[in-house]
């Protein structure tokens, strides 16, 4: 019998704010962060760990790495085989917890921690499988699917059954579809850009739609969004990103300004959990399309957010909600509603777990990869020991198993902090 | 020049699990508990500090502690003065601080942080004027509210002018409702009662509202429901409380099965932040009431709720948002909509503190009483040095200066966790 033993935990910051990487109209100094965990096991062999993370951008990375370190009494001491067994009961355990619960509900550091936890083991589940995680969650049943989500507030909108039907609609053809992702030219990615001028680096590296940063002043962003259209020519898409930045009434004149550049759609136009803002602001810009949903705390807000017809595009992030559970619940949702989900991505392995989530979807759910992109940033990825590779703007399916959380031992040491030498020295590496 | 020096924290915890108490149909053994702050200064009296903490309900206290903790630079070492002068600043660059935002946003244990701290430096400004919390209050004017406020997601549904007029037509009788609330009868509250067989004691104690808890099972429910109205006659309102248990279609129907024994209203009816689904539940229990709020975590979330006519009772918590400021707008929200404002209370010290915003909506905003109550548990009172006084059912308005969330010096180290003895005894005390 394995039994797992520990957590061991990481506090690991990148400096990125001595570059401005990052940084938007919203977030002026970002250093992209990990709260790192690993979940050790006796087994015989040291790879059978889970890792996984909260991503975070600097101060308060430590409260959200103590926040998961409050979880290990639920795993330590715990047969793997049945925690990876039920990994939904593990799921429903941690997201239900009443003094947990509490520090939430369902959102937030707590909500993240547990996040963090789950993608762990769902780390650990996929490399005893000896498959990726797509692959581990693409050859499950639809009724081992439906018993990992959490239905208690979304059955006025997806009823056990109605997800049951739409995982076994996407059944049949799941295994032409996990051939043509492996060889294949893989996943669409789009390109996040800070500045205009790095348009054309990306349409030259093969990337058909780029997004660039707004709502810091309209008349900046006319200009910056009239030399991105010129760079990019007709063919390529261009969303534009505000970072929550505006309230109602701002977001709806001021995309109306920037829709005679034909933005692809607008990200985050205001407050995450304005649902009802955001169908209005929907409402007011059409026909630019609106897509949120990387500060989405919850299949519970998505719901809402599917429910008042307020997104044109669900933008899943990995490590926001709790785990690859919620985001199950998430892609049926959206499945449900016929609304294209194009994750979030670009924080420190983000790009590397949540294509899973991505190509899972297109296999065993969507079935398509029609107007469905994973958004890119090349930076960050050499962390990582399964790096996610991006090849003329396209995700190809990662083979090796897990879920791409891995990072390399030399990394957690370098970037540690306070201690590690990437900010003892004060100098970037 | 008086300078703020540190943040004094403490993990205190109450073993409330050992008897239950505070137990209902989502939180099986909550052990009240408080992470707790002091604000101190470089004052010659040492009086001159600041009080606040954040509830929670035992398990990760010490986490929101931390989170508490990552505030002390945004305070230690500034001029108190200026700190004071701009309470509406210092909240906007708390709760706008882009990686702070990051772990909510808005939401959650970051949140509750900087309600703590916040309330901590509303209770240090209320002392060094000499007068309670809700008298500072009530006495600014309508200028100095608004500008506490942060409006940047409010104003598709309250402009700053709005609000602005809101507290003007309140301001003339300000002084007539601030003398009716000194010497007077109070501000009614309204007992929170496990059992039904309790309702008896709080007629007896002078309470014309009390409220049971439900959602575990419905024939229970039927028939403690049956008790309570029985005990209580017809002039005694009788509130009922499901804690979040219910889905939408599961809500409505129960609710339906106990409307004949005319709850007052039915609180928490389903996820908190559920507004769409909040709202068809009222739209399906009518005319039975829906109140809900003590998790919601921001003015945006009350702001959604009442756009979409999901509530009739607006339930505000002290600590649950980003303090007085966040509750201030919620105060003005509730107005705009004529909603009436009872507050959560009941957890260790939030009945003292969630008082000083009853007693200032009713003096300068709302005018009345009609339709108020702040709910009330007979219970941890004796740990602060100016508790919450209720007489024949109702509040006596505070007279200390402050915001009544000192607690004792013996308190903080009888329940200190888990060091204190309370907790190295394993006894209750």
């Amino acid at each position: 019998m394995t039994k797992i033993t520990r957590f061991d935990t990481f506090d690991v910051r990148f400096p990125t704010s001595r570059t401005l990487a990052g940084s938007d109209a919203m977030n002026a100094a970002p250093d992209y962060s990990a709260a790192y965990l690993v979940i050790r096991t006796d087994a015989s062999d040291p790879a059978l760990a889970g890792h996984g993370f909260a991503f975070t951008i600097g101060r308060g990375n430590d409260v959200q790495l103590a926040a998961i370190r409050l979880l290990e009494p639920f795993l330590a001491g715990q047969d793997l085989d049945e925690i990876l067994a039920d990994l939904g009961g593990l799921g429903r355990r941690l997201v239900s917890d009443s003094p947990l619960h509490w520090l939430g509900p369902s959102c937030g550091v707590m909500h993240m921690a547990t996040g963090a936890v789950l993608n762990a083991c769902w780390d650990l589940a996929a490399r005893r499988a000896g498959k990726p995680l797509w692959l581990l969650l693409a050859e499950m049943s639809p009724q081992e699917i439906t018993g990992l989500i959490d239905f208690r507030y979304l059955t006025d909108a997806l009823t056990p059954d109605e997800a049951l039907a739409l995982l076994q609609r996407g059944a049949a053809s799941r295994a032409a579809r996990i051939a043509e992702l492996g060889p294949g030219p893989g996943w669409l990615g789009y390109s996040d850009k800070r500045l205009a001028a790095l348009c054309a680096e990306a349409i030259e590296d093969g990337f058909t739609q780029v997004k660039i940063k707004v709502g810091a002043a309209l008349e900046d962003d006319k200009r910056r969004c009239a030399i991105a259209r010129e760079v990019a020519g007709d063919d390529i898409a261009i969303a534009i990103d505000a970072k929550q930045v505006w309230d109602v009434p701002t977001a709806i004149a001021w995309i109306r300004e920037l829709a005679p550049f034909r933005p692809a759609w607008v990200e985050e136009p205001t407050a995450p959990a304005d649902i009802l803002g955001t169908a209005a602001i929907r409402r007011g810009v059409r026909p630019v399309l609106v897509a949120t949903g990387e500060h989405v705390a919850n299949p519970v807000m998505f719901k809402q957010l599917l429910q008042a017809g307020a997104i044109d595009i669900m933008q899943i992030d990995a490590c926001r909600v709790a785990g690859v559970n919620e985001n199950l619940a998430n892609l049926l949702l959206a499945a449900k509603f016929g609304v294209p989900v194009c994750p979030h991505a670009g924080g420190v392995g983000l790009c590397e777990i949540v294509q899973h989530l991505s190509m899972f979807d297109f296999v065993a759910l969507s079935g398509t990869t029609a107007g469905r992109r994973i958004e890119w940033i090349d930076h960050l990825h050499e962390h990582f020991t399964a790096p996610a590779r991006v090849v003329r703007g396209r995700y190809l399916a990662p083979t090796a198993p897990g879920a791409s959380t891995e990072m390399h031992p030399e990394s957690l040491a370098e970037y540690c902090y306070p201690s590690g030498p990437a900010w003892r020295d004060g100098a970037m590496p």
